[in-house]
């Protein structure tokens, strides 16, 4: 008994982009019961030299549909980062689910041994499909979800653990 | 072709115990080339009804231990939160990674399917043992070592993702 890649990559990714679109839906009300400009939550960071927070959202969308794609072996649909609003971070978040929701378990068969290079900055990795989603992916994916979540609860956004884990 | 529960837990959080380990030692630096108190990034936190640094490290170190011991149906170590120092902090991941050393492969095995009942906060939630360690111990282990590292960087400490990522 053992975990198809499947398993462990798209209802993971599924679950967090949900919660996150839950999240997005109470920083608009929280925006607009406080009249704090949309801008300055989108636009937030916990330091100048980090993503600010639709760029948090944009990653955690783009390792979600570029892992997925790679273990798929398929070509990743193109989303180009343009959100400037919480309403078109809400689309891209659809969008995603939708291209994951196309994907099926058995176009990741045999995806675990199968090299995968990828470009991180200037140099090359190549990892195993298994390592490339438990060791590069998934921890990615998270850390982006836990930062877009960490900037919003820094801004006062009255949210929990149990919005993170989508809880309900 | 599958992955075991074994090899997408353990390995997860021995890399990034590690890498937090990593991160404690540029803190041990940062506080003292700056003579910033220990404490003060210690006790550090992003919102004052978030866990501290110290308890983002322990919950790290928690869901790690508690996650293996429950599917590898063994009794979890006792380690008491009792950290108030940097090295104490590191002495704690040496106790996890040490735990973490001592569970086989084999000792999970049959554990995907096998119910898991686990009380948070004054509810009861009962997973299979792949939907526990996939939907429940990783998130909740990846949302405690991101957020450690969000509440420094926040703290100016010079760190970037491949801390986080442990690549060497």
């Amino acid at each position: 008994m053992s975990v198809s890649l499947y398993l462990i990559s798209v209802p993971s990714f599924q679950k967090h982009l949900h919660a996150l679109d839950g999240i997005l839906d109470k920083a608009i009300a929280y925006a607009a019961a406080k009249k704090i400009a949309p801008e300055t939550l989108l636009t937030a960071r916990l330091y100048p030299d980090m993503f600010n927070f639709t760029r948090q959202v944009q990653e955690s969308c783009k390792f979600a549909v570029g892992s997925v794609a790679r273990l798929a072996d398929m070509d990743a649909p193109n989303h180009a980062d343009t959100e400037t609003t919480f309403e078109a971070l809400k689309e891209r978040i659809a969008k995603t689910l939708a291209f994951l929701s196309t994907v099926t378990p058995e176009q990741m068969e045999g995806a675990e041994d199968r090299p995968l290079t990828i470009k991180v900055g200037p140099n090359e990795m190549t990892f195993t499909g298994r390592d490339y989603l438990l060791h590069f992916a998934l921890p990615n994916f998270y850390f982006h979800c836990t930062t877009a979540y960490g900037i919003l609860r820094h801004n006062g956004l009255e949210i929990g653990k149990r919005d993170f884990m989508r809880r309900t």
